[in-house]
């Protein structure tokens, strides 16, 4: 009984709703180039060898919750992972992203792209995902990118500022579009269920650039599509999140499907998306760039978000977007214990 | 009496809430990149050359007024066409955008900005403004970049995504930030003076970037500036105007000002705007990544704006962000030519 006893499940249970002890925190981004261990090894290994070495990975993966004392891990990958398994030659490359060599222009494009079979072709992290449950004591996110954002590097074949390709695509070309987001959500489903079958703990669906779409054509073009994919992993039985940066005009779309937990990024306050309905869990939303910011600066916006989520139950403390490289890990160190002791105390109060 | 005549000021009285007899248009970005003169021009002058050569600087203005009847021109120039004078050493890259080589890093930097005299530093513009004054039968709408925009790429030196930096000297080195502010305004507002008395009949201001700030960030840093430049231009009796992108959870801060129009991005319907108290004039907002949709599409979504738009008087319209380069004038033609058309006719049924 010894494991039981000392793993953390506070994440699990705010997820669901349930009473905690104190507010659980991680961060998005938590492990990779903000810490000096990542860099180290990246002079050695490119972000694809770390992600094919499981040992490497768990490393990296498990670095920020020991340092930190972070609620939660996340499986250190990328959105792109799984896209070499239905036929997308994606390379990452260091301050650009992912460059794709062979962009989807047409039906026949979308219809070329294979299927995933998870055991073959992303053995290295189902394997990684087995290590980290044998070394973790709080529990394991693992992630996959949304159809909309995959599609997006798909189409425009790298990052965009503007997503034109992908949305002209969209527009002209409706039915290799709803081809290509139907192969990208069946890849999806295969792909975390593979996943929580190897052990991961809680799922999150990040699409990251899908705040570009107004309501109405994320309603046609996007919804469906995340409607069934939430529907078909909600049998699993792990917490589902979602996130998405400038959603804010979806997050009311994305309550209405079958998931557990909402992200809100750093500029939709708790309070506002709790008085527009959101009544699921939450999970946000500090802006990473004030970990820049002298500690008061930090401590006063960390304790706002504190007291705004603990109104209600269900709310994990993070950020509102990814911990870009520049920030220390003392800060992160720091925050966590801050949210820990602020929001046991107040929580102690409330009893 | 001929020039009077033939003037149309449907633009300006749609500033100002008054009657028309059609929805005016323009585009924002109709000048340049997507027009193939534009760019057999660009094979000979760089955009710095061009907007230094009055005649040439006009010519490009007007070009898309003349071949797409649209009801405003706006001067080609760009946001950064003003910061020379102060002392940032800028360079306009294709395909990047601007370079800084002297980016801000400390107060002292900030100190050392100069101050502007637009009568020696910017004659080209206004002597391209006094040349399209007298060729022009349409208002000529002039432009200025906001402080905290012209600062993101002062301190970043270059585009950005996350605006990390910025933030970070705005988080951490408060009294600089002001500073900055303070100093960008007071450019600003010479800047737009002058163009103004050489015959700028409309000035939008574009705040491109500041929707990377949350709300409670934006009146703490930004707000104040921005409420001093449009009171002292308040008294120059032109329409005046406000765009940002994404800056949705900021529109009803720039309602608080004393501006005319709030510009909308594609992701704001101005059903919701109006319904969230936006009293005043608005333009916007079709996502110009629909241009290169088929033309049903295009037609049904202008369709739904202009019926939305023409709900109340002071409705402009015009896409949600700027003409990117694929888009083909014969497209940006008919659309304007239809917005005409349909909202005549609706009109004459609404007398």
């Amino acid at each position: 009984m010894s494991q039981e006893k000392s793993f953390n499940d506070l994440f699990l249970k705010a997820c669901k709703k349930e009473a905690v002890d104190h507010v659980p925190v991680w961060y998005m981004r938590q492990a990779g180039r903000s810490q000096p261990e990542y860099r180290e090894l990246k002079k050695k290994y490119s972000l694809e060898e770390i992600t094919h070495r499981p040992e490497t990975c768990a490393y990296v993966t498990k670095l920020p919750v020991d340092q930190y004392n972070n609620d939660a891990a996340i499986l250190y990958k990328d959105i792109m992972t799984p896209l070499p398994a239905i036929g997308v030659d994606v390379k990452i490359k260091s301050g650009i992203g992912p460059v794709i060599s062979n962009p989807i222009e047409s039906i026949k494009d979308v219809s070329n792209l294979g299927e995933i079979t998870p055991e073959k072709d992303v053995d290295f992290v189902l394997e990684t995902i087995k290590i980290l449950r044998g070394q973790l004591e709080v529990p394991l996110i693992s992630f996959s990118g949304a159809p909309f954002t995959l599609a997006s590097y798909m189409i425009e074949g790298g990052p965009s500022k503007n997503y034109n390709q992908t949305k002209s695509f969209m527009y002209s070309q409706k039915e290799a579009w709803f081809l290509l987001m139907d192969k990208l959500a069946s890849m999806t489903i295969s792909y975390v269920k593979a996943q929580i079958k190897a052990g991961a703990q809680a799922i999150q669906i990040f699409d990251s650039w899908v705040g570009a779409l107004n309501q109405e054509d994320y309603r046609t073009f996007v919804k469906p599509v995340m409607h069934r994919i939430f529907t078909e992993l909600k049998g699993e039985d792990v917490p589902l999140i979602m996130f998405g940066v400038g959603a804010r005009h979806l997050t009311s779309d994305w309550h209405d499907l079958p998931l557990d937990v909402v992200g809100l990024d750093w500029r939709y306050p708790i309070k506002e998306a709790r008085e527009n309905g959101i009544t699921k869990a939450v999970q946000g939303n500090l802006d990473p760039s004030v970990l820049m910011a002298p500690w008061n600066v930090i401590e006063e916006k960390a304790k706002e978000i504190i007291d705004e989520g603990m109104k209600q139950p269900g709310f994990i403390f993070n950020l509102g977007h990814g911990v870009f490289p520049e920030i220390q890990p003392a800060t992160l160190k720091r925050l966590t214990s801050f949210v820990h002791e602020y929001s046991a105390e107040k929580m102690s109060v409330l009893k």
